[in-house]
């Protein structure tokens, strides 16, 4: 037994703050587990009482006689520090703190808390809370509703976890209404010990959780969510994760004031996580209803054993009794990424043969308005059987010759023979009611419009095609790592909290990204001399360092052809940085070789408190600015990723060749992201950095560095 | 009586093709109108029966001896047809067809269903349907529910028409779980006759209508509905109008081969007719049902009249019992055009004394879990008085205080106080269930979740800045269109489809567009002598009709500075041509004045049958084509129109200056836009029409036309 066992299936229960008095939350957690059938043995601990709801109260914790597994407090944060003290005494495995006043209101509550949580950790006792709902696994061996709820759920096989507790009892009741079961069903609250890492890694082990939900309104630790989730989502026995999070437009603040930070508010950091582990992210309530409906799915197939239908493509046929609906739901499977199928000559023929003249035998297929069951089951087993399908939607709408019964009936036996998803829209509330609670009943997943069985249709697409991407083989790099220490080191040693462009071209140039020659004049002698060295044209640009935007302080030239353009040019930007900002120390001007022409793009980082370096990469010039075409990704990516993130771009289409201009050289764009990403893992002294832009040339002709920007802060600051 | 009262408020109906056998749709629809209650004289016709549901049946229409308002047709083809002529004979004021198997199915049908609709505008009667689900009525004082369903809703002041018969059924089960009412319900199937124009004047001058609601595949007069629609929902005495459209994929056939065109499917002209018609297009069934209920809010004011009621402005503040369905809200809020308000320190002070010392007293309001309803009543009170809100959310999560009849009373109270909108969401189906009854009772719009809530909020807003829309003067221009109509009539005279880019820039100069001085030459000596005459730089264009893509062809020079490079130029062009098409035939080089400077715009437009000319606004160069950055109006359009063009692009950030660059002229692009409209309604032989690039030049520095492209096509072939 785990020690999250101990929280989810507990032999034992002690309720510390129990309460005689109805309506108060310590009499009623009491009398949900005590009338929610729990099948250990139940323990109410209050001083001042003798016994609650008819059950033999003990004084305390410790006057119980037996073994205890898990204890339920609601108590004030005092006391409730004290109960934690005596749990650990009596050896009980797991703690649930309820009560709120803690965390989130600051000042004593929130060292109360603290405190709980390391006398806990150092106990080896894993504590939820405070400040939630509680606990439900109604589950036969168990039948544990530890919860304010006093409704339980009925068993099923998708564990819902929430960091909002008004929010679970929205949910129950919702659950309740659409006949939607739970495996486990968990209010984390405050987080102070057990959050959604661990109750992933507890649900991924979990042998009665096929389906994982969660609302979340922000993580702690990202790397450790992405590394699990990956996991979880995508490993040898797959559970889907859908995720609600809230907390879009308050997030904001963090973004840092920098040129990529602007353009990466925290909703990209949480966007990434997602993405890059396989999470798929759900925009309302009724969505994870709608979608957590079609993941659940499973018949019992020939074998007897249950299994989740997931398309192997798609192309999805329609099959309606009505046009409208049937316009809506193609409209609609479109909008999520599918396309209609085409059926065969054969699968045609057979439709032709089974419906009256008037049907329309092209998806989406109507059976017309008077179609009865052997219609739909005629249809509906004709489409399902064509080899350019992979799944259908069945649509009914209530009209005078409709069996909705009789129809779902006859999809489930369709939906038990085939390996391709059904989805069924029963559209009406009254009329259909009996259609579609066989429907349910038979773990057929079932919807009220055409738009959401669709979209729940995507949903299963595009977790089929996660869990079918392709694995490029990794790059092989030979990165100066030594180098690349040595020089951050030096740099943050002197207390220099940037890289100027000499610097910041040479740490590039460690990790294999195509830099341009770049040496550092102090007068135009100099300046001349090394332009002579490194070949005509050049560009020339002011370092300082309180001069960012150089082009915006007239401190660029470029396509200076010749010495003395060089000559010119030297004292022009000397003279207009000084114009610029006449306290600004100047280092010199740069002398660099004139870049190669190439389509720009943007690529950068930004390091994020918990969550490590977000990467970024975009179409370069006007449209990172004014599109925000832009994609970001957590560090460390893969090649998968890199490519992933090229083609997530719509000026990709820029890059694959456009009007005559020769296809760039997406191969190296998706290197120099994989060396981006490297670079930053590697020295996350790196606080931010731009390669802004970086300038891809045809294929097979790489990519330049043309200019960059690094801002360097030591972790311990964070 | 207009003709389509005889259609909702019949003093008497005939039901033709009435049925004695329960389930057929000429029983059960005879039986509805008996059963509903129909204040009227109800005549079932049937030759072979005696009397359907006791009531004595006729012979045939004539055979009645009384006068008969409305005659429902349930009939195969040819025998409805023979019922329309005797319903004429008989001197009958209105037909609905319900019966399917006319145009739908092709052949004779169809054809009969031309008949029957020319018979019945003939003799000035009109007709609903075929093909249809029928009409109610469920107003007490006619009680009609001439429909399939046995269902009659209840009476309230939303009307709702639906080109799908099998939608309507589905509508009216959900309406029915909603406790929706209605004030008339109409199916229009095949729309022979009557269509969404005719209904929408119809509900305009209904005082019983306040929210209409349309459920369209496809409009057939898209000018008239945008010009009845717009005096509908900002005339006089407004109502809403909500649109659910579907068939947006299988749309696109209609698009164009040209340039303009690939961007311009017909979804394009379908969102340019809501948009330009302040009608509000919902995304699904749930969504209409959101916002019908929004809409049709009203509580008695002090004065004892029903109000509906529109924010003054964006700013909503949020009461809440629970912090996650309250961040949930505020994320909707900002993500539906709403911002959350900022309280006053009045406000604030009130607030604190009511709640407890751990109540959040910004917005959103926490009035913290344990919240009965004086808290809601206290906090909801001061909110609603602050200047700087426009209206509140009130979410309500049962929890164990909760009191959800209290506080829906106390929400109630003060609603009838407020001129403000107040919405609520009392999440939860079952434990909420009495509060959610009362506030629906009296008119408080409710909600199952936060998100639903506050995109309805938000939808009220939409209408309310499309009813305080500023108007401009328009613009006084003085087009030389004798000159234009001439242009063109020689043009298609001569058989001409396209015009040259010399027609082209000449008739744009009639229209008062800043074109270049532009002249043919056909060798190159007179391409020197018109360039020496114009002043260099010029650039060199290749004229041929079968070279649309000038660049690609090498047909373009820019930038000639003198005399001998325009010669040489002349003789490159010549060359790249014939190179490019040998068989082109090739009308000489034009010169043109090199344009001065400027941002890069495109306008187009596009000619659609049924709609007129689609508009086109769009950012130039990559941008149009790789961002899709492109905005549709049809015309005509008046300087509101073009002013929300501009502003609805995103590469409207270039035009506003941008890193330095100064304001482009964007007043002259607004001008243009104008232009361009009247041009095309003037000159509706315009098939297409690309003005790409216009060049922006700075504020006050006008615009120039830098190229154009005309195809023209005789209207009669349209």
């Amino acid at each position: 037994m785990t020690n999250l066992d101990a929280i989810f299936s507990p032999k034992s229960v002690a309720v510390v703050g129990a309460s005689t008095v109805p309506g108060k939350v310590g009499h009623d957690i009491f009398v949900n587990i005590l009338k929610g059938g729990f099948t250990g043995t139940l323990y109410p601990v209050n001083p001042r009482a003798k016994a609650i709801a008819s059950v033999r109260a003990y004084p305390s914790l410790t006057d119980i006689p037996d073994e205890v597994d898990l204890a339920m407090i609601i108590l004030p944060p005092r006391l409730a520090l004290n109960t934690v003290k005596e749990a650990i005494e009596k050896g009980i495995k797991a703690i649930v703190i309820v009560s709120a006043g803690f965390k989130e209101v600051g000042g004593e509550g929130a060292r109360i808390e603290k405190e709980m949580a390391a006398l806990c950790h150092e106990a080896g006792i894993r504590m939820v809370g405070p400040n939630c709902l509680g606990v439900i696994n109604p589950r036969d061996n168990t039948r544990l509703n530890a919860s304010f709820s006093a409704r339980m759920p009925k068993p099923d096989n998708v564990s819902f976890m929430s960091q909002s507790g008004a929010l679970c009892t929205a949910v129950l009741d919702f659950a309740a209404d659409r006949k939607f079961g739970f495996s486990k069903f968990i209010s984390i609250g405050n987080k102070a010990d057990v959050d959604e890492v661990d109750l992933l890694r507890y649900f991924h082990n979990d042998p009665d959780t096929e389906v994982i939900l969660i609302y979340v309104e922000e993580l702690q630790r990202g790397p450790e969510f992405i590394e699990v989730a990956r996991e979880i989502t995508g490993g040898d026995r797959p559970k889907p994760i859908l995720v609600i999070k809230s907390g879009r437009t308050s997030a904001g603040a963090q973004a840092a004031a920098s040129h990529t930070g602007s353009l990466a508010g925290s909703e990209a950091v949480y966007d990434a996580i997602f993405r890059q582990s396989g999470v798929i992210r759900v925009n309302s309530i009724d969505e994870l209803f709608d979608f957590a409906t079609a993941f659940a799915y499973k018949n019992e197939s020939a074998l007897g054993k249950l299994r989740r239908k997931v398309p192997h493509g798609n192309r999805v046929a329609i099959v309606t009794n009505a046009g409208g609906p049937g316009i809506v739901a193609t409209d609609m499977t479109v909008t999520s990424g599918l396309v209609p199928a085409r059926f065969s000559e054969d699968t045609i023929a057979a439709l032709r043969s089974h419906l009256p003249s008037t049907a329309n035998v092209n998806n989406p297929v109507d059976v017309i308005g008077d179609a009865a069951q052997d219609r739909y089951a005629n249809a509906l087993s004709a489409v399902i059987k064509d080899e350019g399908v992979d799944g259908a939607l069945v649509i009914l709408t209530p009209q005078s010759m409709t069996n909705a019964i009789g129809t779902a009936e006859a999809i489930v036996k369709i939906a038990r023979r085939s390996h391709k998803p059904i989805l069924c829209c029963f559209m009406g509330i009254i009329d259909v009611s009996a259609g579609v609670k066989y429907l349910q009943e038979n773990g057929v997943p079932v919807y009220r419009f055409p738009e959401n069985a669709a979209k729940a249709f995507g949903a299963l697409y595009k977790y089929s095609r996660w869990l079918n991407r392709q694995e490029l083989a990794p790059y092989r790099f030979k990165h100066d790592r030594a180098a690349a220490r040595q020089l951050i080191g030096d740099c943050l040693e002197r207390g220099q909290t940037y890289l100027n462009e000499l610097e910041g071209t040479r740490l590039l140039g460690y990790y294999g990204f195509d830099v341009l020659p770049t040496e550092l004049a102090k007068s135009a002698e100099i300046a001349v001399e090394k332009a002579d060295a490194m070949g005509y044209p050049v560009v020339m640009k002011i370092v300082s360092p309180l001069i960012i935007h150089k082009s915006d302080a007239g401190g660029v030239k470029i396509g200076l052809a010749d010495a003395d353009a060089v000559r010119i040019a030297f004292d022009q930007i000397i003279a207009n940085a000084k114009a610029f900002n006449a306290d600004a120390q100047i280092d010199g001007v740069l002398i660099q070789k004139m870049a190669p022409e190439g389509r720009e793009v943007i690529l950068g980082a930004n390091r994020y408190p918990n969550f490590g370096h977000l990467l970024m990469f975009g179409s370069g010039g006007v449209l990172v600015e004014v599109f925000k075409d832009v994609t970001f990704r957590l560090a460390p990516i893969n090649r998968n990723n890199a490519r992933l993130m090229v083609k997530s771009i719509k000026g990709r289409a820029l890059l694959e060749g456009y009007r005559g201009m020769p296809k760039a050289d997406i191969a190296d764009v998706e290197k120099n992201l994989v060396r981006l990403s490297d670079l930053v893992t590697d020295n996350p002294e790196i606080k931010e950095l731009d390669i802004n832009p970086l300038l891809v040339h045809p294929e097979g002709q790489g990519a330049t560095v043309a200019d960059c920007r690094f801002i360097l802060k030591p972790i311990e600051e964070a």
